[in-house]
């Protein structure tokens, strides 16, 4: 089973949740309350992701705390999957944005016209 | 090109920008300044995620909110790719984890498992 | 000058800010541009301090890295202290709320109850 | 009693709790779990303050709304609050950074050329 087979089985998985028992599982409940449910939990796990790298950078790259770092980015992404199913959207949509910006003039410009313009936008 | 493709063929790109020239591009230049650079752009764009979503809660699913929610997932899930490539990680090493917690029993019953886990610690 | 009136300084600062001139300040500007533009800030620099806290925890609580932390708290204040101006708010209605947490009975039971109410909110 | 004799009072019932009984209280329980335990809560309480500056930017300046963005913002001011105890520090250190960039010259200009050598750092 490819990365993308296993993204898109969670999608389906997740889909299959919405309008499900509270009760019945973790994922019916979240989509169940809305998104202040899920979208507190982006903002937690994206400190947990954080917080997991600083040991890292400062502990040693060890496999016990790689292993963290993956558990913590497959926290994130999980529940940003979790919004995108309760918006309708999915891991392929964001898959498909992440391919127009790698196109043919190589992703990093593309990131990086994106980042200044938001850097500009902010100042 | 599959999905699966795409989230390699990207981390294939961040991978060959370790140790670039910093100048050259937007992830070059992440990965040179180190973590605290783009682990504050994961928690700026966790917010940003959350900001378009409380958006598209308010106003309506139309299309251009739910574009607006994709591209902040994408932003998201580029810079904690940078993160892991930083770490000699992938995308592939995550979406394993998810598999995982998918296996026979059900994602739910897993992921409900592994956070009703981390809230008991954190009490 | 007490620390009070350096909050409340701050806040008459920040008040006389809005609705003046975008290019005549940072303040202006944020307050011009709106909630995004401040809230972006409210998780960047929560995340900024969690980094340096991250730092402190492993290079030792040295002068510097204490420096730092304090540095990244007044960021995160004074941007939390424009979100309140914005809404027509003051430092004053968060001590006031701190207050009542703290009240008779200590803090940490009112904290405590809010915490695990949360807590199970969100279970 | 002032604003200033209310946080420094805070500050004082934090600085109790260290080396306290984890079961006695909230912020002894979160100051012996150590970093990890509250610096997820300013994460996650830094997205719950932007998700009721949403909720109040969308449906209306309403009592209730403004009341939300208050109490979130005492959590969050609350839980930095524990960091620095954690640390040594307290809320007088923050406030005497916030005067320093108030100083003569107005704080926009010096909040201004801090967040301008930020983003130039983080370019």
């Amino acid at each position: 089973m490819t990365s993308n087979d296993s993204l898109d089985q969670l999608a389906l998985v997740l889909a299959s949740r919405k309008g499900g028992d509270p009760e019945s599982s973790y994922t019916a409940r979240l989509l169940h309350k809305g998104p202040d449910a899920f979208l507190k939990k982006i903002g937690e796990e994206a400190t947990e992701l954080v917080m997991a790298c600083k040991d890292a950078q400062h502990g040693g790259h060890t496999a016990e705390l790689k292993a963290k770092i993956v558990a913590e980015t497959a926290d994130l992404w999980f529940h940003s999957m979790v919004a995108l199913s309760y918006y309708g959207l999915g891991p392929q949509d964001v898959v498909a944005e992440l391919d127009k910006r790698v196109g043919t003039s190589g992703l990093e410009e593309k990131a990086a016209r994106k980042a200044q313009a938001r850097e500009s936008q902010s100042e």
